[in-house]
């Protein structure tokens, strides 16, 4: 799929086929990961692949509006590593949350290239996801999503007008 | 360009041609910004396409090693609104940076696809690129990258293997 089209493919699934995804999808698809932008390249992320059945509920019950995370074949998590991460980008935060979503981009527009769903969730207990998962103390969970053949879409979200996202030469 | 394609093809542009870049297609890759996923879908990214040359030059200035970034004939500026933001995911962190990660990697790869070049930076001090810009005090500056047709690039940053940021079932 062209990559314009893509981005704008882009649509949150609420059901997914049961139908498992082929590996080399899944390689294809978390690749996309590898070639995100990172502050110093220092690519601070970590992502998990979940095929496990026991796992995924526990991980669809430690998430908020996540009932559909469980039929989805795969649970993608993505993690951000603090010892990867620069402690300071504008001279106010770190770095990893800004990383992460960059990465984590790159695998939603990829999955939509090859045929595949998403829908991301940023509501969790991370202390649950962290313990489910053997995540370390020195990482953080910054968002988790089924990843499968989508059978049905949620409602459309909608999308502001270019003009209210976009300026010329200042910010008004 | 096809969208793994385009996404593995993003690399970091060290020298800008002068030549301007139409309208067109700044809007096409701009609109790329408005498909991004981000938390409660509250969309709380505003880019600034900054073409006035004393600013620009200004610009470079408030940045850390972005010398070439005046040469291009755009800068653009993404930032984030706090206003519009959910101020609490996974239970630690407002989500904002990875928001704003998302918006950005769209504007990158779109970019790339339409034979454009980006090379963001996260070093500069943000009070200054407010002051330039009339930024106001509810919005942060998450990062700059000159916009423009690519006449060299940086040499290439390594990536890791698949398999230091890729695990199965379990973090190790």
């Amino acid at each position: 799929m062209e990559a314009l089209e893509a981005i704008k493919s882009v649509k949150s699934v609420s059901k997914y086929k049961p139908d498992p995804v082929p590996e080399q999808k899944v390689q294809a698809v978390m690749n996309a990961a590898r070639f995100a932008n990172s502050a110093d390249n220092l690519q601070p992320w970590k992502f998990i692949v979940v095929s496990d059945e026991d796992t995924k509920r526990k991980l669809a019950g430690a998430c908020t509006n996540a009932k559909h995370m469980a039929d989805a074949p795969l649970v993608v998590v993505a993690c951000a590593r603090l010892d990867e991460a620069v402690a300071m980008i504008g001279g106010y935060m770190n770095s990893y949350p800004l990383d992460l979503g960059i990465a984590l981009a790159n695998v939603t527009v990829a999955a939509t290239s090859e045929g595949l769903g998403t829908s991301w969730i940023f509501a969790f207990n991370e202390e649950k996801v962290k313990s489910f998962l053997k995540i370390p103390a020195d990482a953080r969970v910054v968002g988790l999503t089924p990843l499968g053949i989508p059978a049905a879409y949620a409602p459309p979200a909608g999308r502001k007008h270019i003009s209210e996202i976009l300026s010329y030469n200042t910010y008004e």
